[in-house]
């Protein structure tokens, strides 16, 4: 069986069987199509290079795609070529059915959600497509030829040198482009510097008492331990690193807490980096929102109070759009060596010509501009919220509003699973505090995570209406 | 210390100290140049939002940027903004020094490489960047907004209907978008693989005799067990699979052997997929230069022999770029679910516009267009090497030089590493077959792999001089 499937034609893999060579042709075309092999829709080359392929004159080709057009099985338009015919192909016979919607409960189901404000992701709808595309075309146009080859583990230099400059200037960061990983989002940064702490011994890393679960089973995947720090009414309690023998890191929210939304407050931050210090830890600072304050005073990047003992991982995820799939890290020397010596050993990166447009982007002041823009939109939503709030339920409290793109709603004791209940039958997406909640930590706190950036304009004030239905 | 870093300002990060408002305001930006922390070169905010961010006067600071120009601290441009001075910003201080060159060898050493006929990457100056800047602002302005989203691990349904598409047609293989999973390269697939196969229990992945340590290592980094298949005149010999006890999958370049250059024989190729039938195991088929065939008779992707046995990985990598980092792999229905959720797991995927790009790229015909052009391309340059060898070292043998991207010319024993010695001496990279061989197989070639690809038009004669230059 296997001989024969070597076979003429380089672009269209076809047998083709005895000598009669138009015969041969369109008896392959028929059974390809049959078969499955080429699907309904599916553009075949023009007869000029399909003949020049198999060696066939151009009127073989061309009178085959004919008389198969007469019978049906391809279609020919003026421009949009020969095709193979919608209505000829079976299922191929190796095609199994797609699987059934499963079954689950025949009870009556909640409604389909259609009210977005589950958090985690910026406003799709405001990617600022024309100012990308600006970017885009500036950055291919100028790219030099070696740019789309492999390159440089840590990330093509262009924007390595433009985030180092923004992060100085906008995040308090201590940022040299030699210290700089691009990665393929927060995910992709905390895998990779999960795996260098593990190589190098580190047996623990610490995490908050609310976070996601993605975090914590991606660096226990790495083979390390996730002791909880707890919480109190100021935030974390970084004091209790000083208790954990064999925690080698912390991974803190501490400009904006994921997801409570609070600041850490500044003696907490000392006590981190001074613990990180006298224990030679590391400090994993996720400043996902960083961009996006409210208020007067903002706080800077906990890495400006030392480079050396403080990763700085910051991601275009909110402040662009997560399917970018860009992210970058601020290491200490030499984490910054192993983490590029790592990220090399398995090979890939983002797409340069992305990480060209980025760089672009943020040079010409269209990145600034752009998260002006949404700071003002997600703020007036914040204010709308919590106006609708206060008029529908005054005695519910709002909270992490300072930042960022979402708002804790407390709720009375006990109440937080009957309300997610309730805004499912309205057919509103959103989350529970303590589906953040480490299964470790006891249950103290009820209320919900809105994410007030995630729904489009067109959408917002429905959702905002489903989520007051469903408040005491 | 901490305390201190609660600072004004929203975009530029600041210690405003005391109330003298404009006096305060050039002291901290002195201070935030001085420490480096704004690199020479970093454009300011306009005064007016940097007013609004601090709650100042407009003219507060457009006075503060004055005098600070006029100290020469700052620059201000029509049209380019105000900006840190280039010659006023000392290093900042956490900063070390690059670490010095490496001392190596003070003996004379080999001229650095002007000439690069290292194999694995394509003719970087032809990307086409003016189609794939059409293709990608068509599918930026046409993508639906969720696709800027995080999206299904999977990668874009777009992209793996036009995928589907093109390989059913192009190589043989039995595609459906469902079983594709799109992937960062090569090697990203294969880690994925690797891991899934190791979670289910596989011990071992066979390798062929000669390859690239990097995937090997991959393998041997997920935990799995790489033993080595023999190779003959004939190619890699399959036979030996039945006697490998514990072996859950081979690893084979069965269409273009890396970097031998052969295709494998039928009877080969059918004994592959049937040890896979028989043993239960898998066939994973890095197909990485299939679209790059110079002879009529094309091998079509072994997966269509099997496609519940075979998983198919291929890769824009050699036919576009590297660094769009885009692959894909179709997979088993069972095995397509696990690799799915194992990407997801770890939640990065490649570039949603670039994906979409990539989709409408195929779809336009832009990459039929580009394969063929480059094929012409590559050909005359592999026709102009035989040529060339031909005419200086008539009894060297060049082989694998029906498709791909490189060729093999044999060397008399022994003489592979002084060979390569003099091709440093004269300026061209260029790497020996042993790079490429297994440690646990025994030297029986000696050889040069050339990437008759790599070069760009301009420096393709000179590295033909340069190779025949060091022919025996």
């Amino acid at each position: 069986m296997a001989s024969d499937w070597a076979t003429f034609g380089a672009d269209l893999h076809l047998e083709l069987r005895g000598t009669r060579l138009r015969a041969g042709l369109m008896d392959a075309l028929r059974e390809a199509v049959r078969s499955g092999r080429l699907a309904p829709g599916t553009r075949l080359p023009s007869s000029r290079s399909l003949a020049a392929d198999l060696g066939l004159a151009r009127n073989t080709v061309a009178d085959a795609y004919a008389e198969l057009v007469a019978e049906g099985w391809l279609t020919a338009r003026q421009g949009s070529g020969t095709r193979v015919a919608r209505r000829t192909a079976p299922r191929p016979p190796a095609a199994a059915a797609p699987p059934p919607p499963s079954a689950g409960s025949v009870r009556r189901r909640p409604a389909t959600p259609v009210h977005n404000l589950n958090s985690g992701t910026p406003d799709l709808a405001s990617f600022p497509r024309a100012d990308w595309l600006k970017a885009y075309r500036r950055a291919l146009t100028d790219a030099p030829n070696e740019a789309f080859g492999y390159g440089d583990p840590r990330g093509r230099p262009e924007l390595r040198t433009a985030l180092a400059e923004y992060l100085a200037r906008a995040r308090g960061v201590h940022a040299r482009p030699e210290r700089i990983v691009i990665c393929a989002g927060f995910v992709h940064g905390l895998m990779l510097i999960g795996q260098v702490l593990r190589a190098r011994g580190v047996r623990d890393v610490a995490v908050e008492s609310y976070g996601l679960d993605l975090h914590d089973g991606l660096l226990r995947r790495a083979g390390l331990g996730t002791p909880v720090l707890g919480f109190d009414e100021r935030g974390t309690r970084t004091g209790e690193l000083a208790g954990l023998d064999g925690c080698g890191a912390v991974l803190m929210t501490a400009a904006h807490q994921y997801p409570l939304g609070g600041a850490l407050p500044p003696d907490r931050r000392a006590e981190v980096v001074d613990w990180a210090r006298a224990s030679g830890g590391l400090v994993l600072e996720d400043d996902y929102d960083g961009e996006f304050r409210y208020d007067r005073r903002s706080v800077g990047a906990l890495q400006g109070l030392d480079p050396e003992r403080v990763a700085y991982l910051g991601t275009a995820s909110k402040s662009l759009a997560p399917g970018l799939r860009l992210a970058w890290m601020v290491l200490p020397g030499d984490l910054a060596v192993e983490v590029a010596e790592t990220k090399g050993a398995v090979g890939w990166s983002s797409s340069t010509p992305d990480q060209l447009a980025f760089a672009e982007f943020l040079r010409s002041g269209a990145y600034d501009r752009h998260v002006r823009a949404m700071r003002l939109r997600y703020r007036r939503r914040r204010d709308q919220l919590v106006a609708a709030v206060a008029a529908h339920s005054p005695e519910t409290r709002v909270s992490g509003i300072a930042a960022g793109l979402h708002a804790v709603l407390a709720l009375p004791p006990g109440t937080e699973q009957a309300t997610l209940r309730a805004a499912a039958w309205r057919g509103l997406a959103v989350q529970g505090v303590n589906a953040f909640r480490r299964p470790t930590v006891p249950l103290t706190l009820d209320g919900l995570v809105v994410g007030y950036a995630t729904p489009p304009d067109s959408g917002w004030q429905g959702a905002l209406g489903a989520l007051c239905g469903v408040l005491p």
